[in-house]
């Protein structure tokens, strides 16, 4: 499409390539942009290509991180016995805001996706099975998503660890605090069935 | 809020004070920017720059262009005796899109909100109605937006242009194409009610 003229078409053009905003949502993104002032867009761009440079994964748990250590494995007061497994950044973060879990983190960068073609090979499941032969692992919690892939995944690492006789666990399945039965699908219904805890 | 680190964090901070993207969009923003090869990052930060230095309003119709006259009111093949009006560029492009409407385009950059403190003179009405003066107009189509803004605009504009002698018509509101009556508000069903046209 080429609806805007020139520059503010390259821009709407390159913004709408960026995943989950589309053509309106870009149109209205450059409309944005270039009413700010000058220092308010470089500190964007400073930043997107800072980041690009500088952000790598932490060389103990794969988190993305721009130092060689992140900032949680190289924080003495967490707890270096318990390890959470996620899929990615954005899962680490969610539980980091919860502010509650003190132990440290995983992060698979994906899942095993059989339909996508992603194996265990694709994801860092040798590196986190490393770090159980060479660090004292009391337990590992799996905190993959709740989506086949992810299921698929916390299934396939269990199987893994068990013989090692490490303490596995994942987190639990069920309605959504606040959720409303009659909204749940059925999948998560049976599984808060099945999840079931005795008062 | 810092649950990333470092650089990953500002770009997330950065992205996430843009207009319609959260905090999650953001982190799933930057994870993906930060993967992207040096070249498709440099494309977009150097869109974003080139944009914000170059883009400016059409002299004639105020659209962002970054000519002194946009590609539209340069086309000498379009009908400079029709003017739409719109309150922005995106609206401009939804119209340019149809590839049906071949008049030219005014662009308010606004529409009176006497709620946002945003008046007549806020926005580019006395750039038409000098428009009005100068150019040979036959038809001012209004197509502001059908809200209680865009509605307002429409009225003032309407009242200002009549006694002109120019035609000025406002584009109909009803029951969008393909929409199920159950589901539009009451307002939207009246106003179809009201413009129903004779078959």
């Amino acid at each position: 499409m080429n609806l805007y003229s020139g520059k503010m078409n390259r821009l709407v053009e390159e913004l709408s390539s960026l995943p989950g905003i589309g053509y309106k949502s870009a149109g209205r993104l450059a409309d944005y942009l270039i009413r700010q002032n000058e220092e308010r867009v470089k500190s964007l761009t400073d930043a997107i290509t800072d980041a690009r440079q500088n952000v790598r994964f932490c060389s103990i748990c794969y988190t993305l991180t721009d130092s060689e250590t992140c900032p949680i494995c190289a924080d003495t007061a967490r707890d270096h016995t318990t390890i959470m497994v996620v899929e990615d950044t954005r899962d680490l973060a969610a539980y980091e805001k919860t502010g509650k879990y003190n132990g440290v983190y995983h992060v698979l960068q994906g899942a095993i996706s059989p339909m996508m073609g992603i194996g265990p090979s694709d994801i860092k499941l040798k590196e986190l099975i490393e770090r159980l032969e060479k660090e004292d692992i009391k337990e590992v919690i799996i905190a993959t998503n709740s989506s086949l892939e992810g299921e698929t995944t916390a299934m396939y690492i269990s199987k893994l660890i068990k013989p090692t006789g490490i303490k596995v666990s994942r987190i639990a399945s069920g309605v959504p605090v606040g959720g409303d039965l009659e909204n749940i699908d059925e999948i998560t219904l049976l599984r808060a069935l099945e999840g079931r805890i005795e008062l």
